[in-house]
């Protein structure tokens, strides 16, 4: 799939993408090495700046809410990932791992569930077989601006370059 | 060490691994990608379906229960693995890295010791040289289903196959 | 830059590295793969042995102390990642990634300011371009020993020996 016909894909899905985020310390949003991009932390307010999802999951925070924050983060992910390469996501060539954190309250349960907002995004943007990779889903106990949802690392795997020989 | 070889020596050390767990989410259990294998975030119920530990460490469940919980996981683990490798854990060049967390009272301070059930299986399954990693274990809010422990993440180096030139 | 010029920008910048330390379970500080180096969770007291920061930051553990944590932490990995490599910090290339903690009252917002202590020392000793990764910072409810700051895992990439052919 060339950059055109990628683009036309995320049309035809109604998906559109934030503008690329900056950084809320001294790190990188996104990095390329070896046809590996690994992607800093994000959460939604780098997805929205009115909004988003403050506090903790199960109490003042729905988890209908918590999967809409986890889908949000994907899509300030997929931005970073654009900008990171050269604003062309066709050359993403699979999902590879994803962390992701819930500041929930002690009983919860639903991790896996709200990490689905994210999951079910990849799937759609990039397909089930490249969209859906390894995961995991856990609960902290504070979050930076003590937001509900943050995406803490994921790992996606480059097209080698034409040129390149491997 | 060829599969027949490894699968003996799980036999003498009366290692009986589960069955591949079912993934709680929109992922995969582990990936495998340019020789190296990642594995998704596993629980004890992926390994036993009665009598896994629920709760706190530290409070309702014990440290030998959360060792042995840590310890259960690594054979989810190694369940999922031998599965993503065709059945043949011979495979495995080596573990590189484990992810751990323990969900624990705020008191609690053995999350090292705890994370050692998993890191002892590896050591005991793949020799000290090629069993033991790097690591992390620390202590968070919540899990899956009130799970005591999980593995977040961990990666093994896969050998590459012997009709490949690198 | 060759590992006496390393040695010296160390000196110039005042930066003495504690000796590499011991792993709190069975696992290994550091392990290089493939010309990846990963890092174990490191904490301030792998750097000194006294005043170190224990319990919560917002609480009885102040910003500057955890900020001071961070960097202290940074010290250690780059201890354990100078023992790895044979003594020779020059043969990093650059940071990939890394994962900080934060053991922090509920209502902490301040994670990426303190995991800052960690990357500014980075972006100090290895240049902004090369010691300048991706990164996340959130808050845990506990930590190994009660400590107030981790860094879970790290990744390093390592320069390809001379007589290797990539």
């Amino acid at each position: 799939m060339s950059k055109a016909e990628f683009d036309q894909r995320l049309a035809d899905l109604k998906i559109e993408l934030p503008a690329a985020c900056q950084p809320a310390g001294n790190y990188r949003p996104a990095l390329l090495i070896d046809n590996y991009l690994y992607v800093s932390g994000h959460t939604q307010d780098d997805a929205i700046s009115e909004g988003f999802s403050v506090g903790k999951v199960g109490d003042e925070v729905m988890f209908e809410q918590a999967y809409k924050a986890a889908r949000d983060i994907g899509l300030a992910i997929l931005a970073s990932v654009k900008q990171a390469l050269g604003g062309d996501l066709s050359r993403v060539e699979r999902l590879v791992s994803a962390t992701g954190v819930v500041n929930a309250v002690e009983s919860f349960t639903q991790h896996p569930q709200v990490m689905n907002g994210f999951s079910d995004l990849m799937a759609q943007v990039f397909g089930k077989e490249r969209g859906v990779g390894t995961r995991s889903a856990t609960g902290v106990a504070s979050l930076p601006g003590g937001v509900s949802v943050e995406v803490t690392q994921c790992i996606f795997k480059i097209k080698a370059p034409l040129e390149t020989l491997e």
